[in-house]
């Protein structure tokens, strides 16, 4: 712990550590913005010390724009989501970690964001950017649904939605699959003329350079182009079906969040679209509420 | 080049490299063998230098096995047959190569597979072990088929059968894909007693740790379970295609090699097992056969 301190005079600090991004965010304790900061990915099941050093320079940036010292990381109580720590080793090593705040309180990503989505509220939400997962908590229930990752789960993602389309284009190439528009975008996209040219700019990519072809199996679709509507279908099905067991749990409330929540909307069924409600804040926001709770309550 | 020999006292090594391991055999210029090497990987789409190091790896080991020097690597013709050399920047990579050969031939793996299958003959090959692909060559026609790698193709693949497998498991623990015999397999086979478990043992991990999963595909599938029935059948249709595609240029003869050979070819269509022909040599005679040529034609 470090120096002592009021609880009005406390600040919070709340990471979202991600697979492509650490963000963080120091608020005061009645959640007035002081500084943000951004720095490379934070994902534990990817290396710890990739993590460590995201978070350290992601708070490093926002004591700065709040015009902070570096050493008054002391002062901060840190909230910190990651993707993973529900894995018990995974929590342990963070945990462990000698940490340059005055306390940190550790949760998963998800639980971060579904705070933040429903400012503080119980409730349920889906992520839908790169990867796709559902969560939910009501009371002592939590309900962690799907987020296997790339390639193993994560249907309805845009990772998921670009390999769909390059596999699609690939035996369309070699004359197998069904004839489709994605296969033309593809070839486009990729500069090349071939199946070899699509495999050579994709072969041992990660989730993210598929999920830069999600935007053309949406176009694709809306063309109505049989195979990408298939995708779409397929993918928008699995989301709907894991928002309905979500609400196994009677979230009061939920929400949709990540960059594909917009364009997957509109193939949602309609009983999963009528329970949708606003994201209010940003998964930082949830971890440090987080940690106000725990630090209150301690 | 090396030192002058006559075609008679020329030494050939055929070198087969792969994405788990390389094989190098030292041959007379009447294909009696002298001596076997076998390193870890060569794949130039996963790393030159660890190809080059393979390869030299193999080769000191087959001149030990043979009692010869280790610089009497400078008398043997050479015959390499690597994945991705199709595309032309890796080709190009590999040929500018300061080899340790007297001289040094190129060719894809699934060439000299194709040459080996076939003892030098022209003809048509599936290679269905951890990946999948086919290949054909006929005169100046030449035939690839598949083999976009995991996870982006490579159906009816080890791996692609252990990523089904992995996949339709966590769905059903997840409690929206069929029930499947597979999810108490896969369980049992990390050792583990739930979704996540299974997805700390996958997360990350490359083709062979799902590839490793496959018998297990196969035994549910003798089960009559319904879900590794519909796995095994659409990997087995997908070669089965591939055959017949193969067939279009006319091949004097097919073979299958790769581990999955044989548990596939029961799940074929009849009209390609019709055409199944044993293989005769392994890829590293069909190396060794392609370098022979090149060198006695130059």
């Amino acid at each position: 712990m470090g120096m002592s301190q009021t609880k009005e005079e406390s600040l919070y600090i709340g990471i979202d550590g991600g697979g492509s991004k650490c963000r963080a965010t120091i608020y005061t304790h009645d959640y007035c913005i002081l500084g943000t900061g951004v720095a490379g990915r934070a994902n534990p099941l990817h290396g710890l010390a990739q993590t460590f050093q995201s978070i350290e320079e992601s708070t490093q940036l926002a004591l700065s724009d709040a015009g902070l010292k570096p050493s008054d990381s002391r002062r901060l109580i840190a909230g910190l989501g990651l993707a993973g720590v529900n894995v018990p080793r995974l929590y342990q090593d963070i945990a462990k970690w000698q940490h340059p705040f005055a306390s940190m309180y550790l949760t998963t990503d998800l639980h971060t964001a579904c705070i933040g989505a429903h400012q503080g509220e119980e409730g349920a939400v889906t992520i839908t950017g790169t990867g796709s997962c559902g969560y939910a908590r009501v009371g002592d229930k939590e309900l962690f649904l799907g987020g296997h990752g790339f390639a193993l789960g994560d249907k309805g993602s845009g990772a998921w939605l670009g390999l769909k389309a390059s596999e699609s284009a690939l035996l369309d190439l070699d004359g197998f699959g069904e004839k489709t528009l994605l296969t033309q975008r593809l070839l486009q996209h990729f500069e090349v003329s071939n199946a070899l040219g699509i495999v050579e700019n994709l072969a041992g990519q990660s989730s993210s350079t598929y999920a830069k072809l999600a935007h053309i199996v949406f176009e694709c679709a809306r063309l109505d182009d049989g195979v990408a509507l298939d995708i779409v279908r397929e993918g928008a099905n699995y989301i709907s079906q894991l928002v309905r067991k979500l609400f196994e749990i009677s979230p009061p409330r939920f929400s949709m969040i990540g960059g594909l929540a917009e364009p997957l909307a509109p193939w949602l069924a309609e009983d999963v679209l009528a329970k949708l409600s606003p994201s209010l804040q940003p998964p930082e926001w949830g971890a440090a509420f987080f940690a106000q709770q725990q630090y209150t309550k301690a």
